[in-house]
């Protein structure tokens, strides 16, 4: 009777993760976090790299859009889906919340209606989602960065010294100068992020977390209209007329669910709806991990750090540093390593033999796992190699997109799973590159919390334990971002008075999970010497990777011509 | 008629290539060369690394034996189904050369008896014959260089500053100091160059290329006395008791065909008996390369360079130079690079995963064939990478086995056909090093002449050809060393004057096979560029990579332990 009772007064929030390939929705009860039921839904449309829908003309390259449809389909599937999965009474849902990928960004009109909605824009690449991805404006990047720095803009070294081409300036200088009509009837330049809360509860708000990191928000202002000028003339307004709008504190209530939206999802109109958030921050409480030095790594096909810190410094190297960016009171760092499951992707899918295939159909293991088996039956160093992780540039703390992976070491009796662990190793050392900057810097690191898919490999857990010398922990769900988004609806909501709070009830980590080992740390140690001689020799004066690449550039160019 | 008569008059001389695992004779027309006919036969023991014949008790690691009576089996096997092959009366052969692996040695009685054919020392493992690749006395061999560099011994440059752990002097401390009853009943320590050539003409002749690049004998003399006592109480005498013999000539004649001999071989007892030689040095002939600035590349599993020069110099990083070491009157220079074929197939063995196999599979081709075929497709420098051959080590001009192999640029873009010709480029810019220290070292080189299993990859040769700048040549003979002896038969048997005169006649090249393309050499000089500067960083200051074998073995030690 007592249970029947307290189930009859559980309460409900609804997260949803907007991925680069589908959205995924979870009913989390807000009393302790448990995950009751989830749904997913896969974008009709995907990501539109080679035509618009309905059309033959080929994109450029780099070019990757979404159509904002796929998005709003996602609320109209998939959350009813989740919370008939989780058997709740919808009326007992009392708030939802969201994050997104990011930089994604979409033109709208002043009510939000995006412009390739528009009956006589829908053929206009421009007037399209921007999705994280798009690479093509990395011309309009580079002259940002040159620009900030021959000017002395204060804001650059709050990234690190570099502005991504992903980013807001990036993308909505690229729509300027390729296509004038969708600029100017362009009213508001959104992230996707806050375009989606705008869906749910009919406001536009504008979150702290993608106006500080992708938006150049900094201190309350953003780049002045001298700077856009000098950079493009007649853009100096872009700031006041396109992008400038109230902020929104991370855990705040951006509206309630407008009856549209309820209609959509299923869900009680006019529960609370919270501001707009990234994937990889939304993740922090989901892993109880918003305290100062508590760094997040999201690990997946590359990985993502981030961590609160009461003290604001510069750091070398990192993606960006924001007031309030991960939580409201802190300052937020971000920074990144742009390969690493990738790169074990890559090896088991270019550089594993036959017999290593036969083997592991055998046992009915993955490539990943058998290679992980083996690799974990050997001494730390025994291999005999020390490999550079960068196969995809390095993100954090060198900030080249020019640079390249090797191996040293090898030998005639070196074998693929030698080679395996290696990269491992590497992209354990790649991070505590990161970690040892962010200590240089003055912001101290005292813990890592690892989220996102590669957690689950207990080797490779283990060797970044050793290699960074801190206690691991990992978080305990599997769908990290939407437990993220459902602890920010429940703050919205008014169930707890913060994300900290509220990251206590219903987050989820196994704390601590792996300890180094003194001995396996103290070979690291070795060997991570190695890997810093080679990182400061290939990173720091780049010359020959550099040259690398422009030969290969050359000799490509010669070929199509 | 007056081609029957011709026939006739047709003398012949058999050449015998004395190999790791084989020997083989071929049948050779004098006049000009042709090969009529040939036979293989296996060594029954092989290599014994295991245990010695009918005795279970294990050798220690990195001993390699082999067995006398081996040898004597291809002479009463391979050379009369080599005469029967090519159809032509043994009464028209003329002499016999033979050419074996070195340096090889065997401890023998006065009359060549090897002591291990003796009752009571057969199951002493120091009484059999000490293969080339017999790699247990590096201590000695570190001992010997340290002491000759610490006296200033005049003879260690000329050997480009050290002595192998595979050559005479370590080989025959290894035994004195680990078996000093062996050690003190051989009379003669003897290369087996020469063994052979006593079991064919009853004397004992030692020739002066082992002598010279092998023994340590320059100008006339051998290390001394005083060296010999310092290095080892006792070993004073080693040089007049074991090894100091009477010199002969490369192409002279060593004695006559004994009964004995005769009865094995099917050959007329009384013809001449070539004085002994080894096998990548008796290939100069065969390709018609005895001339100054014509570098000799015997291309297998590791690659052998021998030139001869009218000039004595003292080359950084060469394996010696030697008076009369490939012709008579010529100095003859040898260098080295340990790992070529042995890397690509490595590669092919190890980092080629399954799809590869099954389209080689499908189109019938070799991995290696579908290797070469996906690399050829592309142009120079497209891969973007840059790789050190140094998987097995550096031979030449280095001298440092504790190097390893490394690739520069990888992405996530790179293929197996990338590293695959990134490994094949890498083996010619460690051949291109060799030719400009040579250069430098004013020894000029001006054609490169290709020998052995290699000389058959077309993409490999003509990456050689690009890179060094050279003019290449491929020997037009799959049995260049066997061909080689049948050519110093034919000298000693006095058919030609000298082995120039007969390499004119009886040697097979394809002169200038392969031309450089000036638009592909440019692009290799830069690549090159690069190579040396990894070069130079990780081979000439090799800190990094000696650490991490030092790491390994320590690793190593610790499974064991």
């Amino acid at each position: 009777m007592a249970v029947a009772a307290r189930v009859n007064e559980e309460r409900y929030v609804v997260g949803i993760d907007f991925g680069t390939l589908s959205g995924r929705a979870v009913v989390v009860r807000v009393s302790d976090g448990a995950e009751l039921g989830g749904a997913t839904h896969h974008y009709p449309h995907g990501v539109v790299e080679d035509a618009l829908p309905g059309s033959s003309r080929r994109l450029p390259p780099d070019w990757a859009l979404q159509v904002p449809e796929d998005y709003r389909e996602v609320l109209r599937t998939a959350v009813p889906a989740a919370v008939r999965d989780a058997g709740v009474d919808p009326a007992r849902v009392i708030g939802v919340g969201t994050d997104f990928t990011s930089c994604t960004m979409v033109p709208t009109l002043a009510d939000g209606t995006p412009l390739s909605e528009l009956e006589d824009l829908r053929d206009r690449p421009h007037a399209y989602v921007k999705l994280w991805r798009h690479h093509s404006a990395q011309p309009q990047a580079d002259r940002i960065n040159r620009l900030a720095e021959t000017r002395g803009e204060p804001w650059l070294a709050r990234y690190g010294g570099l502005i991504s081409s992903e980013w807001e300036f990036a993308k909505g200088l690229q729509v300027f100068e390729e296509d004038r009509e969708v600029y100017d009837r362009m009213e508001h330049w959104v992230e996707l992020a806050d375009w989606i809360v705008w869906q749910l509860c009919g406001a536009y708000v504008r979150n702290a977390c993608s106006a500080g990191y992708k938006g150049i928000r900094q201190d309350g202002t953003y780049p002045g209209t001298d700077f856009l000028g000098e950079l493009a003339p007649g853009f100096e307004r872009f700031v006041e007329d396109k992008l400038d709008h109230p902020i929104g504190s991370l855990g705040g209530r951006a509206g309630t669910l407008t009856a549209q939206a309820a209609a959509w999802t299923g869900l009680p109109e006019g529960i609370a709806v919270a501001v707009g958030n990234v994937d990889a921050h939304v993740t922090a409480p989901a892993a109880q991990a918003v305290g100062p030095g508590q760094m997040v790594a999201i690990m997946g096909t590359s990985t993502c750090h981030v961590m609160s810190s009461d003290v604001l410094r510069e750091v070398p190297g990192m993606c960006g540093v924001v007031d309030g960016g991960i939580v409201a009171g802190s300052w937020g760092y971000e920074a990144g390593q742009s390969g690493v499951g990738d790169i074990f992707g890559w090896f088991t899918r270019t550089g594993v033999p036959e017999a290593y295939n036969q083997e592991a159909t055998r046992r009915g293991e993955s490539l990943h796992e058998l290679l992980t088996r083996l690799g974990a039956e050997q001494q730390v160093g025994q291999h005999g190699l020390v490999a550079l992780d960068w196969h995809s540039g390095n993100r954090s703390v060198l900030v080249d997109h020019e640079l390249s992976g090797m191996v040293v070491g090898q030998t005639l009796a070196t074998r693929p799973e030698d080679v395996y662990r290696a990269l491992l190793e590497a992209t354990a050392f790649g991070t505590r590159m990161i970690i040892e900057t962010f200590r240089d810097a003055g912001v101290p690191v005292e813990e890592f919390v690892v989220a996102g898919g590669l957690a689950k490999n207990q080797l490779l857990m283990q060797i970044y334990a050793d290699v960074i010398r801190l206690p691991l922990s990992v978080i305990a769900s599997p769908q990290g971002p939407a437990l993220g988004s459902a602890i920010h609806a429940a703050v919205a909501a008014g169930a707890y008075s913060d994300i900290t709070l509220a990251a206590r009830s219903m987050g989820r980590v196994h704390a601590h999970a792996y300890q180094p080992d003194e001995g396996r740390a103290r070979r690291y140690d070795q060997l991570y010497a190695e890997y810093v001689a080679l990182h400061d020799h290939f990173g720091r004066d780049p010359g020959l990777m550099r040259r690398l690449r422009a030969i290969r550039r050359t000799a490509l160019e010669e070929e199509v011509g």
